[in-house]
């Protein structure tokens, strides 16, 4: 199994900014990225649905003969809770961003996500769990940015509307007084100067991306997953519905990594 | 079948306001509404996904025993040609924007619309065709507007950003000189302030909506649909996902009618 890749899924093309960041850091691991593009975005659907989606993604991947799942996006994140399938271990983005927001914080932290993400409250529970554990008293505050997913789609990137947007979104955390803020969403990233603007220099940004790579890093020092033998890597992905402004994005934001196969699957 | 419900389906919620429009002009005629909204939206999906879902939207109106099927949907209108399914007839929005769009039009027409509509092509070949057969000479000037219907949703309507965001789509289309605009998306009647703002006050909007509603009205006196005898009008909506959000935007879209069933259902 050890050889086997590494299965990551996401509603669509933000989860390969969580990809980008493991197989740069993992250059000895191979990875089989299911977009369910036909089905995006999660962010605005119910749980129930949420959930009978990611569970097809999952087995998709295991099927596939992975050896772990990483469940990149954030609304899928929030609605499982298994810490397995079939005995393949599954890792949400969830509490790692939890952990790492706990790592930069003096005590108020904010949480960006989709609709569905924000309503789980999955991330304050989380991180209410992990700080009373170490007997500490923080503050969450949570806002759900529903066009950020559509504005990084259009390519807005640094873009005045853009700033306004996130400015929108993101003053009333930033007069909150954070000091740390999780970006709970795969297309998150890609926004990043204009949220880094909207709530100032000051703050740190956590993103899912960094965050699942040191749980993924433990994870393999604990001896919890294999680590590969195999010298070289091989990134394949897979969609459930393709368009060519898809395949343009998947170029772009993976780079100068290499994509050895780009086919669509049905469920 | 003269008494069945005529059968409306959109990929959402943005149909509603071609119901709400169908419903006021036949209040004798009942309404059988589909919201796929488990799988929204249609516009950034590849022509087969859409066609795909818009077949199962129709089989499943059709079984239901409705005596025709209004696709509210530009989407999937764009992608579905066929005028019948087992001999129930299907109608589309397109034709019947386009005849509306040519009977305000100078000569230089505006279509905005979702990255499949546009892509699609469809306005302009129908707007073309029936242009010709009158022996007009006709402009059209096209553009795709991703973010107007995440915004519809997000209910940022009369808003300074919503009419930034107009601008930048439609000012381009304004400098060719557009007399007459149709707004290609079920959602863009929500934003059509803005979208006047835009272009000025006396390009002509086109909503879908009034299009398909002079197009009912003359398949009726044509007699290829047949009225209702009944005095009372039934609204039932079903959606394949709901949420609590949704619920509100259609008590909000079709106030103030009644709806007689709101109910979630699988294809």
């Amino acid at each position: 199994m050890s050889n086997s890749p590494i299965g990551v899924f996401d509603s669509g093309v933000g989860g390969l900014t969580v990809l980008k960041v493991l197989a740069e850091h993992f250059p000895s691991e191979s990875f089989l990225y299911l977009g369910d593009t036909a089905r995006l975005p999660y962010g605005s659907k119910s749980p129930e649905t949420i959930r009978k989606y990611s569970e097809q993604n999952i087995r998709f991947l295991i099927q596939q003969g992975v050896k772990a799942v990483v469940i990149a996006c954030n609304s899928a994140s929030s609605q499982i809770v298994e810490k397995d399938f079939d005995k393949v271990p599954v890792f949400t983005v969830i509490e790692p961003g939890a952990k790492a927001a706990l790592h930069t914080s003096e005590g108020t932290i904010g949480v960006l996500g989709t609709r569905a993400t924000i309503a789980s409250g999955l991330y304050e529970k989380t991180l209410l769990r992990l700080s009373s554990a170490e007997g500490r008293s923080i503050q969450i505050f949570s806002q759900a940015c529903p066009l950020f997913v559509p504005l990084a789609e259009e390519g807005w990137v640094d873009d005045p509307i853009t700033n306004l947007i996130a400015y929108r979104y993101c003053q009333p955390l930033a007069q909150k007084g954070v000091d740390t803020l999780i970006l709970g969403c795969t297309h998150y990233p890609i926004l990043k100067s204009s949220i880094q603007k909207a709530v100032g220099g000051g703050v740190a940004l956590i993103d899912s991306g960094s965050a699942i790579t040191l749980q993924l890093k433990e994870e393999f020092s604990l001896g919890h997953l294999s680590a590969s033998s195999s010298s070289g890597q091989r990134i394949d992905i897979r969609t459930t519905d393709i368009s060519p402004q898809f395949e343009a994005m998947v170029h772009q934001l993976m780079s100068p990594l290499m994509i050895h196969s780009l086919e669509v699957v049905t469920l």
